[in-house]
């Protein structure tokens, strides 16, 4: 059951772009004319723009750029995932209080958003740049019942929800590369880092992290990875709805997720390697360790990366960095 | 350096069974007479039994049956495993708390042990009956430069180190049941739950948590594990010490994280297949989903058990609870 101000909020969103009288309001929710007008000025500070013109009522005027529980599950097309939501307006990162939130138990779905992050971190440790209200940065917490052998091809079923996503919702043409960067025209635009917790044989949770670049403008990138990072403004030139895009990538999610829980692993295989931008192509592999120069063949059964090398061997890649070279 | 009770400690140590005078103490140490005293008057309540005579000064009669800091690295022939030790009297579960502490980003090899579990847990989410002072509940944190993959086999390397320690210093020949319960004439006398927090691509950190029977009389067990369960008490017929056998352990299981780091998981799997009671023999293995018969006919690489069922094909299993058949 949504609170009082979200009922308020929702009135007025059925009443666009007409006014909602306050008696409406009232009867409707069964509150006092102060009750009404207390709400109204919460969701002002909240930045919804409302106009009150006495005998006439209230009217929404415009919905502030915020990632607000209430907006995401609002619409929000799915059973599970992202309907039980935890906003930030900061936090250091979002995968640290989900799993903080994971190990308290939260509900399976959970999803954990911040509108900046202090200290966003991407594969490796390295950092990732979230600056405030620009971008989606969301953890989903997730407890599958597999065994943690098993989880690492989830890595790549976030890729492929947040590709199509990406594409549907945001028009931009994003592919992935092995095995779960989004790029677009060669430049990243969605980084996933998935952790989990686990005991030998079963996991205890699993944790989706993102970070997608939406309304980012060019000159705010930072100089050093200007050239290598885009978002879905500087592809499109446009700015679009964090809300619409973040609701159509869960809906995503689900819909994989819950065909991975049925049918395995190969149906989003499949999807991965039609938006695959690695594939076919003379790529440069990193491990901790060791490099190698080949060709990026196919992708095994588990997710690991087939590396054809210039002598005709193959290499079985399971984790490292891909850069692709010119073809 | 450790603090001045444990440096008292030490000194009354090395003079034992004699008596070492309060202006020896003083001396070494750079303290008063009244501060001596003090220390001696704290040792005494931390179970430590002084003797104090005038003129000759004091004497240690007896230590304590507890899991102290001190007792356990005093003499402790490890570089890192359980040089830096948490103790508590009471936890809910060590490994819980190694969590905790694994989160913060404490030294590596850091040892959590605790005198009792309030809920000590086993694998799948079963309990582990651990009272206060008859046992070792235990967890050692780790931070193994390791893909999440290939980290399974550690939890087979800690069941190699408790055994040969429970063979050398309990003096109890304790078996391995794949993939690591102890077991003595085929009865539960240790328990192994290894859990880690990982990215897709490395390991956060890896919890080895251990719980070892070791003074637990027969009728202190509870009804339900009376019959399948020991200790090295019932083994032997005689208390053993605990700080010994700990100490034990834990350079074991030094010794073999160090040779794994270097050679990898083979010598590890040859020193458990001698130590198994489970090759070479018919058993039954159960699985979250399914259950085979078979006869346990070998370990694979990457510690699978490999089971020959009846009708000749072999089947690999990597995760699941095996029991033993009659032969």
């Amino acid at each position: 059951m949504p609170c009082l101000k979200e009922q308020v909020l929702d009135l007025l969103k059925k009443g666009y772009p007409e006014f909602v009288s306050g008696e409406v309001i009232c009867r409707a929710l069964g509150v006092s004319r102060t009750a009404v007008w207390k709400h109204i000025q919460a969701l002002r500070s909240a930045g919804y723009d409302i106009e009150a013109v006495p005998h006439a009522g209230y009217r929404l005027i415009s919905v502030p750029d915020r990632l607000y529980p209430g907006e995401i599950t609002r619409g929000l097309n799915t059973s599970f995932i992202g309907q039980q939501v935890y906003y930030y307006d900061r936090l250091e990162s979002t995968n640290r209080t989900a799993r903080e939130l994971a190990g308290r138990g939260v509900a399976g779905g959970s999803l954990v958003v911040a509108e900046e992050q202090a200290g966003g971190r991407g594969r490796m440790g390295r950092s990732w740049f979230s600056p405030y209200g620009c971008g989606l940065w969301f953890s989903v917490i997730l407890y599958p019942e597999v065994n943690p052998l098993h989880a690492p091809p989830l890595t790549m079923l976030a890729a492929v929800a947040a590709a199509r996503a990406l594409r549907r919702t945001a028009g931009v043409k994003a592919g992935i590369k092995w095995p779960n960067d989004l790029l677009v025209n060669d430049k990243k635009i969605c980084g996933i880092l998935t952790e989990l917790s686990a005991e030998m044989e079963r996991v205890n949770y699993l944790i989706m992290g993102m970070g997608l670049n939406v309304n980012i403008a060019a000159h705010q990138f930072p100089p050093e990875i200007r050239e290598t990072a885009t978002s879905v403004l500087r592809e499109t030139g446009r700015r679009s709805s964090r809300v619409a895009l973040l609701q159509d990538l869960l809906a995503e999610l689900e819909y994989w997720y819950l065909r991975w829980q049925r049918e395995g692993f190969a149906p989003v295989l499949d999807c991965w390697k039609e938006l695959s931008v690695t594939l076919g192509r003379p790529v440069r592999v990193f491990t901790m360790k060791e490099s190698w120069e080949g060709w990026a063949e196919d992708v095994d059964t588990d997710g690991s990366l087939l590396l054809r090398l210039p002598g005709g061997e193959y290499k079985k890649v399971v984790s490292g960095e891909v850069s692709l070279r010119p073809g």
